[in-house]
């Protein structure tokens, strides 16, 4: 009746955290990092083929759980993440997640994999691509204002993808910047750990706050930011979490991923819901302007989008062809009559 | 500073399609079918504790993929699952499933397993949980109409939850039913293969429509339908997905489970949007009527919810503790640290 099923259509290849790390130093970071870049990019340039919806979330009193889909009409793709300040203090991650791509065709799931490191990765990317359109040319240097678990990888991923040389580093907490200096000492980047944050951005031509565990924080205040400089805000990602003071928006050009979802996560959220906003697709398809003085300041507002995500797991479906960084996992049931699923656990018995 | 993580954190439990398959042997199917039965009245009964929302629909050409979370403020689950009608003309189920539960106050996952074969139990427990506070008393006759991957299930939930005896059998591929049969034929259940769906319902206490692949079929029209039965109508339910006239739902007393939902996928998308119905959570917790009179013709115009997989994903839970069927998946980045991610990619080079 039926042909029989390919036996693989039951398997989907799935990357554990030990897979990805493995895959990553095969391939090497800043290579990663670069690739990773240009896939977002690619994907933000096709930005109008995709499905786009603000993400699913489930707010509790302790954080978030959230589901972020999006397709581009032949590949779905999916990522679970949560968000939980909270957790560092049980010796937990704030955020972890794992994603998924599926075939759009069958709905059948073709790839599974661990995201907390991934999103790390591509969060990175995507601050670097911002960069690449929106920062004062030839920046050399960083200033990273929250050294948590995001940290290495925005220095690396600006070092890899613009020819950042220095990187300026501050934390409430000096451990977290001794961690993040000890972790990129062998990078080739100049460090300099900082008292202040007002030290820490001095002479930068990038800013970047990703801080996690505040409330309406105010990482940076109006009189400490100067003309010309890129801000990348990562850390305002949910309702009621921010990190720059409203007058730094206001003398700012703002651009975003997906105004209905950032109007209700990022920094915007302090303004009024018609806050003028340019979209980053536009400026990377060449449709709006990104930098357009040297005394401007930019901001990228990033809260994360699905669309990175779907770039990210497409990436790494591309990079498994060939390796054997995954395992094959019986997720899918797999009668030989489809119409026989009673019968294939009958068989089981 | 922080305490080394549990190492088993970063491990959750995994049950494959064939862990599932031992573990509903191991229990029993009908008991199976009884728990879960009772697992979904019980969260029926706390239907207002939950959040809920439509579930997330990503529509193409050749089906739908699906997201559908939700949360008791405690444990948060989401499955995914899709429907592709075609997928059986290529040797692939129509549906396939999986799911996941999460703590809601950490947000880090805690089961992770198939769905195809669990949503196939959770449905027909479903039904039978309806048909226990819709169907006449003691009935006995069970239709089944459509003989695809659902009917065994239904047949045999019905039996062990309502003590059903004999179950008439039409599709219109006479294969489909011969599958249905030999498959059941080791019940104790009395089947009856009949030639045509008029034949088929005759004498029955129940009817149950589970067909797949028709778009805005009519399996059973006003005439065919006599007083006093329970229509169960499970395969309608998606937009433009329907099995019965409309001039049965107007003699019908109609029951759904969330009205949001159901009004867009289930048979009352024929209907007004305010066309009256009754939530069948009120029916399971006392607050309305379910069945009121020997000649009333009830109807529950299943969609699924996803309560029911919430349910579902607790109770595989619940009996997987003390056996080992399932695997431990390597999800979730484990760093000693927290805040050091970076660290934990470095140290696996």
């Amino acid at each position: 009746m039926s042909a029989p099923l390919p036996s693989e259509r039951a398997f989907i290849p799935f990357v554990s955290v030990e897979n990805m790390m493995r895959l990553v130093h095969h391939v090497g970071i800043e290579t990663v990092l670069i690739e990773l870049t240009d896939a977002i990019e690619a994907d933000f340039r096709r930005w109008d083929l995709f499905d786009k919806t603000p993400r699913v979330a489930s707010h509790s009193h302790d954080g978030v759980i959230e589901l972020m889909p999006t397709s581009d009409g032949a590949v779905y793709s999916f990522k679970y993440v949560n968000g939980h300040p909270k957790n560092m203090a049980q010796g937990l991650q704030t955020v972890t997640a794992f994603g998924l791509l599926a075939e759009v065709s069958t709905g059948y799931p073709v790839l599974l994999t661990e995201m907390t490191l991934l999103t790390a990765l591509r969060t990175a990317a995507t601050s670097a691509m911002a960069a690449k359109h929106l920062a004062p040319a030839n920046s050399l240097c960083l200033t990273l204002i929250g050294n948590g678990a995001q940290a290495e990888f925005q220095a690396l991923a600006m070092k890899a993808v613009l020819g950042i040389e220095e990187v300026r580093l501050y934390d409430i907490d000096p451990r977290a910047t001794e961690k993040t200096v000890r972790n990129l000492a062998k990078t080739g980047l100049k460090l300099v750990p900082c008292t202040s944050a007002q030290a820490a951005i001095e002479g930068a031509d990038i800013i970047t706050t990703c801080t996690a565990d505040k409330q309406y924080a105010t990482i940076l205040t109006d009189n400490m930011v100067g003309a010309g400089v890129h801000i990348n805000a990562i850390g305002g990602d949910c309702p009621g979490k921010t990190e720059l003071h409203r007058d730094i928006l206001l003398r700012s050009d703002t651009f975003v991923e997906y105004p209905p979802q950032t109007r209700i996560e990022g920094e915007i959220q302090q303004m009024d819901p018609d806050y003028p906003v340019t979209e980053l697709w536009q400026v990377v398809s060449g449709r709006a302007k990104g930098r357009s003085s040297d005394r401007q300041i930019t901001l990228f507002d990033s809260v994360g989008f699905a669309i990175e995500d779907f770039s990210a797991l497409r990436y790494v479906r591309e990079k498994l062809a060939g390796t054997d960084y995954f395992q094959k996992l019986d997720i899918i049931a797999d009668p030989d009559d489809p119409r026989d699923l009673f019968g294939m656990l009958l068989r089981a018995a």
